[in-house]
């Protein structure tokens, strides 16, 4: 199922970085959901580049909806979101061709379809394709929104500088919703955004790590084994370029810690079901326990850099030195953090209507 | 699919820790491969208990494959494996139905199946239930074997104390298939089973870092976007139960680096494609490039303790105290790593057979 | 996905026909659910040979259910149903292996699993594997039953001898679920039974086309284009050996049918959508309109017959005859249809539980 | 998976009669193949309205391939094909919202969609859909003709004529690859045409039986049980709206057959597995056993019909009369079937992929 994921609600991807458009198929949402297209042109702005510290290359991204919507709700049936390419210099790119981009997939997906592939710009490898997911993704977060889940992601790390935890997920939520760089120390955010700018200059990037958290997801979510939420959610944030980890909860700290320190004692509060800790970050044998669920995402540095790099001609089988031209960023964890949001909304409407039904989505 | 994973090669689980048995449908391999019973025995030791630092509950893992194999070999069609459960003591369980204990699925899969859950030493979210997965696992561990893909899992960490890295993979893999205790340097072994044995005598329990090394694997295996080898193994990783960590190559540590150090720059040996690190652990664009394929698991500490703690009663929706009696492994991080191992083997098998056709897996 | 079917709830099959043991998982149904095990055994006695119209081969079908069921209720986690096999004489099949018997897939086998495949009595492809099915099944049909959806099939024709048509829908679906040999009309019965012991005489069999019914199915199952209420039951029926037609409603006379004969006319009777005629089968788009579910399925004679045929040996690459002995059903209309039963059942309850949520089956 | 079907290639269509434009993802298909736009093009053409016994909707069916393709040449990537919907109007349908014609999906939309249906045309329910699938298939199509794999149809019955049957597969096909009305008879041909014109002249509409043939697949393509070739066929045929039977070589004719005449006697001819034969429609077991594949399906009389008709608005809960006004094909037998030869063309793909592996399509 290569470009398509999810049972219930699953999402299709398409394009290529230098074709003629990219985008993505929604399937499974519910009929009747008010679909907020000044809501989806603040998800994509919130995913084009910013500043210094990002790529010259703009696009507009127009996107456009051409099935799935009617009167301005979902109709039930699949949402096709195309969003055209625009200003593109395929030119940078096809002289280099044969030259394998350290980090990048060029040669891999030489490899893959015995050299067929589009290599413009990453091709369909390009973190470009992820606009669609956020467009699509848009639709999926607002309708969560209406059952009370919302989903918010802060950058927990970057450039080796840690911004604070989370202190109030409602309020920290709703400052992310609309901060261009979701960070949530101010001089963090400074200091950050300052390392970034430096390593520009340096002809070098950096990377990350991303915190989420999603509040208001019932317990009973997930299934057993293979369509956990943990597995289900790594499946999808996994298939965002660049991203080399994933943790749950305490994830790798659980390394240094006793059973007792890592069991979340349950306790009522209200008649609700609580704990102190929440090391298991909100999921207890692979399903959702009612508390907030939380999850990091490692981003590696953009393989993308100025510097001059060793590598290989797969076409010809020499060794060369690269010097990559062309508009990169320096950075794409704070772009990459509303992908993340878009995927994750996604994977969670797939996984609530297997127990409730599609139409509990409503 | 719940409890089926896998496109071209599948595996389905079922069973219950104290139900009459457990066991595991592998579909899709191909036919005529040598089944050798020996090796699955050998496998299902590696997951047993261990000494002092292990549950007294011991299985006999007397495996039966009722279908699929036929005069020793693979015949092509779903290979069923069963395992009868025994010494099972379910009184210990019963009497404490209700109270939720902290870690673990109880109150999680109460709210999923509404009360009719069979709840006797974890049921379906038991850890007994990878003992199928270990058996089929088996299966398809042999058969990459001979096609030159082996897969070695040591403990990089267990209970703060850290092992040394891989430093030869193939003498590693050949050394930890048989190390029941899959520790590389052996003062660290002494040292972790101390540390293991500390925390079971004070009734507590530790978690550790398993690291895993595939090598062998052809460029070109995985899918863009979904199917990547990083998706399709996280999704495979996570429903092991315990696991709440997955890193690729320098994993999180690449948020402290810039992308000149974190870029694989390739070069040729002999005709071969190679570089200096690996960072990305063997994958780039989610597509394997032909290096050693390299990830990390995080496995928490056994929720099991003896020690007291606070929980609920979501029977009767009061906040209770719980001694958790019963047999229990103060640290399941070197019985998971066989299961690790056997995950991977199987959804390599279906990332491979998915560019090369089933076929080419004899 | 080769042996296992389904979305929300699924079923696998493995097993051969002279192996240890055949079998079936069945996930996704809800928790809750009571299994009665006295039914499952009504529904194997349903499918075992029948009289003198039937192989002497007697199973005892003696089935075992090892998994998701916990006192007497469904759990919500895979159940798995084994049924060992028993009175095997795989001395009858060894002996004639290269020898294709012409209609069944010995000779596919071969190719398909490079003379790896279990050749004994059809091995993975003999209709005993269906014993799996209708032991899952029947708990999917007593669920379906409980919310007012009731399955029934008769045989509509065989030996070329046609039974009446359903004349009441709910006495009818009573009198079938105890009918061991399902016709309508008496006389009908007593020729039908008559023609096939003819043929048995004359070491030939015959064929024949079973009509089905479903009551209850609320309007607004199904899916729009791939999920189709049609497209998922025939794909679930061709899995059944020699069914070689499905039709739905007026089916294939539809190509003699005007629009204005072929249009079911809806109106309202005491507040429900229905209509004079249901030509459509229950089905408009694709999805139910609340009307009953109508389709028939063409069974084709026995390929197993006592009279000498033409075939090639492909292991020796000549033309030889073969005299099939050992022992045959000289019909399996009768046979197929509780198969037929089952699999639509649990067909119906993945695509009910696409809308509705697994918790709505309860 | 709603609107996504297949494994290893699958597709994914999406689109409303009356929105902004349909189409299909194709995904998996090879890297490396040609795509011949012209042929696309021509394809398009055979499944648009023909002269006085179609529709005067007339669309030019401008498609516009967005991804996937490079130069020329398939990239292994998603191809999806746009077709903006012209000619639309919207007006026709509007006003009649609520009376529910006969045949259609208009009130079982209305029930699964909860009233947010896109009702124009027929919304996603709408034939027009099936455009998306012409385009799509049509890579599918070039590319099995390539490895020797070639798809005809042609009318069997419509309007209760028929034509003559297969004489000679390849001429047979090659002369249906270019008949806009696709009848193997010059006679029968006449005859259809007029009988259809007669019908729409008394605003009526026909039926009719597409039969086809597939030569050149190899043995052993298809799974065992639930991804047999008739299983994954029949499943994408009946997602063809209209379709209302499917039948492999002999179908429902072998309820009036002996064993000894169904079964296809095997013998080598210039060393290749053939038969007198093919009662099986070249499928053993769900297998291909190398002799052409044969299948036959229902196309029931156009729905949409000028003749007063009685049904109910589903909004208001009444009896009414309805006139259907708009443009309407008084037959469709002659445009769905280009639309089998496509989606019949894409699930070969997947099934033969599963065996050999994408790379051997090319």
């Amino acid at each position: 199922m290569k470009n398509t994921f999810g049972n219930n609600v699953s999402v299709t991807l398409f394009g290529e970085s230098h074709g003629e458009a990219i985008g993505a198929v929604i399937d499974g949402l519910p009929a009747g959901v008010e679909v907020d297209e000044a809501f989806i042109t603040h998800q994509l702005d919130l995913r084009r580049p910013f500043g210094k510290i990002s790529t010259p290359r703009q696009e507009a991204d127009r996107f456009s909806i051409v099935s799935g919507v009617f009167n301005g709700k979902t109709t039930g049936t699949p949402i096709c979101v195309i969003i055209p390419n625009e200003n593109t210099k395929s030119g940078d790119y096809s002289k280099n061709y044969g030259k394998a981009r350290p980090g990048h997939a060029d040669y891999t997906a030489y490899v893959k379809y015995n050299g067929s592939e589009d290599y413009r710009g990453g091709g369909h490898f390009s973190g470009r394709i992820t606009a669609g997911l956020v467009a699509g993704g848009a639709i999926a977060l607002d309708l969560l929104k209406k059952k009370g889940i919302l989903i918010g992601t802060h950058i927990k790390k970057c450039a080796g500088i840690a911004d604070d935890g989370f202190s109030d997920y409602d309020a920290d939520i709703k400052f992310l919703s609309d901060a261009k760089f979701p960070v949530l120390n101010d001089n963090a955010k400074v200091e950050i955004i300052s390392a970034i700018e430096k390593a520009a200059e340096a002809g070098d990037s950096v990377g990350g790590i991303l915190e989420t958290v999603v509040t208001g997801v019932p317990a009973g979510a997930g299934e057993p084994w293979f369509d956990s939420v943990e597995s289900m959610l790594s499946h999808a944030l996994f298939s965002i370029p660049a991203i080399k980890g994933v943790e749950f909860g305490a994830g790798f700290g659980c390394a240094d810690m006793y059973g007792s320190q890592m069991n979340d004692q349950f306790r009522f509060e209200n008649g609700a079901v609580t704990a102190e800790t929440n090391n298991n970050g909100g999921i207890n044998g692979g399903i959702s326990n009612g508390m907030p669920i939380l999850f990091s995402c490692a981003v590696k540095p953009t393989p993308s850099i100025s510097k001059e790099q060793s590598t290989i001609n797969f076409i010809n089988g020499e060794d060369v030195t690269l010097n990559v031209t062309g508009r990169h960023d320096p950075c794409i964890v704070h772009r990459a953090r509303v992908v993340v949001d878009s995927i994750v909304a996604i994977t969670l409407c797939d996984l609530l209507s297997q127990k409730f039904g599609t139409d509990w989505l409503v």
